[in-house]
């Protein structure tokens, strides 16, 4: 049993065309028009591929495609959200991949005990509502309701009231469901597979992560008239800051990462000193107690840089997912798969976050990696070559296919 | 002949409200609504002052009221747009002052040999189009008329079709005019007027200014899976740039000053490293060529920082003002006018630029200062007491006067 290339290839390229750049990437941002067009053709697919199709009140989305049995589902799922100018094959890779791997169940009429089932997770990106993986954090629990539907965009608008716009507020409740097991397909977005030409990876958990969000207040003053000795500017320190962000990795060391990725000034023009300065700090380590040694140099950092310059602050760490490891039984039946098809597979470790890093809380889960190239992602230069998907779009129907007991 | 100080806190207040903040600060950029609104309140005013009103090409407005010869007018100006989150004082304060001489000077009945002008002049802060004071540069033919036309702002709108959109594109060509004299009333915005209780500063001239722009190309990817041996993170290059920056007057010392006061990243999300990071750099100093050395400095830093970190980069020096020396005969007479007045004064240079800078090519000019409250402008706290006003707006009706033959 294998899956369909030419029609997977088909499906990439008509979902990628929603929310195209001009250089042929992705801006198809959560809960946007984009979005909105992305899911509707999804679901007229999932229609089209016979699926009972639902939506819950985070906009996730369901289709179930019956077992033999009145047992819980095998879900694969993953995310079909973009960063802005990212890729398409973040997120969107593994929807399609789950969609043809149900496809290719049909194709052989191939029953299973059972029902198979796919889920479409509302903003895992986190890109324009914070935090990231809010659809499935939500439903494992670790997240309020009211919380996501309260997040805010750039321009002040609720995900609840964006979510309404687009039609995507279902009447299920969003809560842990019965699951045989949870499988999501994604691109590693790291460069080890590539590295090592292996195209499937056996993910065995993923790094805890850490959010935090820095506001610097200084002295707004006109930039030409005020004294050096005067100064409280706000973006001097928070330039510190940023170097500092990238020196705990060395600290630390091991597979340690930390980032400031998102940095706005005000009031942002040349002749004014920065009164303020607003800032994300992510932090990710496999281990957790290095993760904690850093959330606290991040503290020390902040607290040192913001008397140097002689402003104030708050500082705010609102977000931490924990080390996650995937179950053993559905970790040891996706490299089985990954061997019986006789491509080359390794266990590797992710450093991105992903939704089946929240369903592993709920749900016996594994996830299959495919390479990036250069380990680039979330930039229009992503790619993973179309050799490489077929072998871990095959690895997932095996993976699911075994699990479902067909 | 005194100004009715009334009159004059009255209009202040009234103009004050046309994009006031919450926080009783003043958001009214170049050629938005709230600058059109702006100018409709002055030319009604000027009107109804009898002044004979036209506007040019660049959208300044000119008021003129006739002398008893056929002699150059002396005019009397500033502007009235603002920064964001901006205070009242700044650019508005100077304007007012010139409209309150001319009343004063009706209230008296005085007549004057020369004709006594004001104006307003367009887009002073370059908040939002830059470069700034572009009103008077192109007036001053330092600036050509297409190249103003075409600045766009942060949307993409173009100053041209902005200044027609609110009714200011006139049919006089914007080149220089005779003139006897030009004089402008401007808070300091720096610290040494109030630290020395002296209301008047009688400015000798302005320091020259530089202005570039700074764009950082790094590799945008994912701020997880992606190693820190392998990262080119342009925010992490800006930063160290910010930070050198800040460094460059303690090497040249004296009373240079140096500001990164725009940061923008791309695509600013907490979970991307930075792929781009534009930047502004602004460097003044009251000696030519201690401004010329930073501008290299500033060249040798930003390259040693992109390689240090593997990114590109484009730099653009892209705006100068030389240093500005007033006048002698006006800066006489402005401070003949103070002494008369009683009050304290003092000779000062400028650290911020003016339209007088630009105006200091094409006529005999001048400039009054009047104290800002902890030297803070460019910020809603921007102050400068009545009191000090009062005296600032006699010393300018004074030394109008004076140049005007009255």
């Amino acid at each position: 049993m294998r899956i369909n290339r030419k029609r997977l290839e088909e499906s990439m390229e008509a979902l990628g065309r929603i929310g195209e750049t001009p250089r042929g990437g992705l801006t198809r941002l959560a809960l946007s028009d984009e979005d909105r067009h992305g899911r509707d053709l999804l679901v007229g697919w999932m229609r089209g591929a016979g699926l009972q199709v639902s939506v819950d009140q985070m906009g996730n989305i369901f289709g179930l495609r019956p077992g033999t049995e009145a047992l819980p589902p095998v879900f694969m799922g993953s995310h079909a959200d973009s960063v802005p100018t990212g890729g398409k094959y973040d997120g969107q890779l593994g929807v399609l991949c789950a969609l043809e791997a149900i496809r290719s169940l049909d194709d052989e009429g191939r029953r299973t005990r059972h029902p198979v089932g796919m889920i479409i997770f509302t903003n895992e990106e986190g890109a324009r509502f914070q935090p990231a993986m809010v659809g499935s954090g939500v439903m494992a629990g670790k997240i309020p309701l009211e919380d996501a539907y309260n997040a805010r965009d750039r321009d002040g608008k609720r995900l609840g009231e964006e979510l309404e716009r687009i039609g995507y507020i279902g009447p299920e409740p969003c809560i842990p469901r019965p699951m045989r097991a949870y499988l999501e397909l994604h691109i590693e977005q790291g460069p080890i597979l590539e590295e090592e030409q292996v195209p499937v990876g056996v993910v065995e958990g993923i790094v805890a992560i850490s959010w935090s969000r820095l506001t610097l207040h200084g002295v707004q003053d006109h930039a030409g008239p005020t004294p050096m000795r005067m100064r409280h500017d706000a973006l001097v320190a928070a330039a510190e800051v940023v170097s500092g962000v990238r020196e705990i990795p060395r600290q630390i060391r091991g597979n340690m990462v930390a980032t400031v990725g998102r940095l706005d000034v005000t009031p942002n023009i040349p002749n004014a000193i920065p009164g303020r300065v607003t800032m994300s700090i992510d932090l990710r380590d496999p281990d957790e107690h290095n993760l904690s040694r850093a959330v606290g140099m991040v503290d020390r950092l902040v607290k040192a840089e913001a008397r140097r310059e002689g402003v104030t602050y708050e500082l705010e760490h609102y977000w931490r997912v924990p080390r996650t490891a995937f179950d053993a039984e559905v970790v040891n039946t996706v490299e089985r798969a990954a061997k019986s098809l006789g491509c080359g597979h390794r266990r590797i470790l992710s450093g991105a976050g992903h939704d089946a890093q929240y369903m592993a809380a709920i749900a016996p889960t594994g996830m299959i990696f495919v390479p990036s190239r250069a380990g680039r992602s979330h930039c229009e230069e992503e790619l993973t070559p179309m050799d490489d998907v077929e072998h871990g779009a095959n690895t997932l129907l095996l993976a699911a296919a075994e699990l479902a007991g067909a």
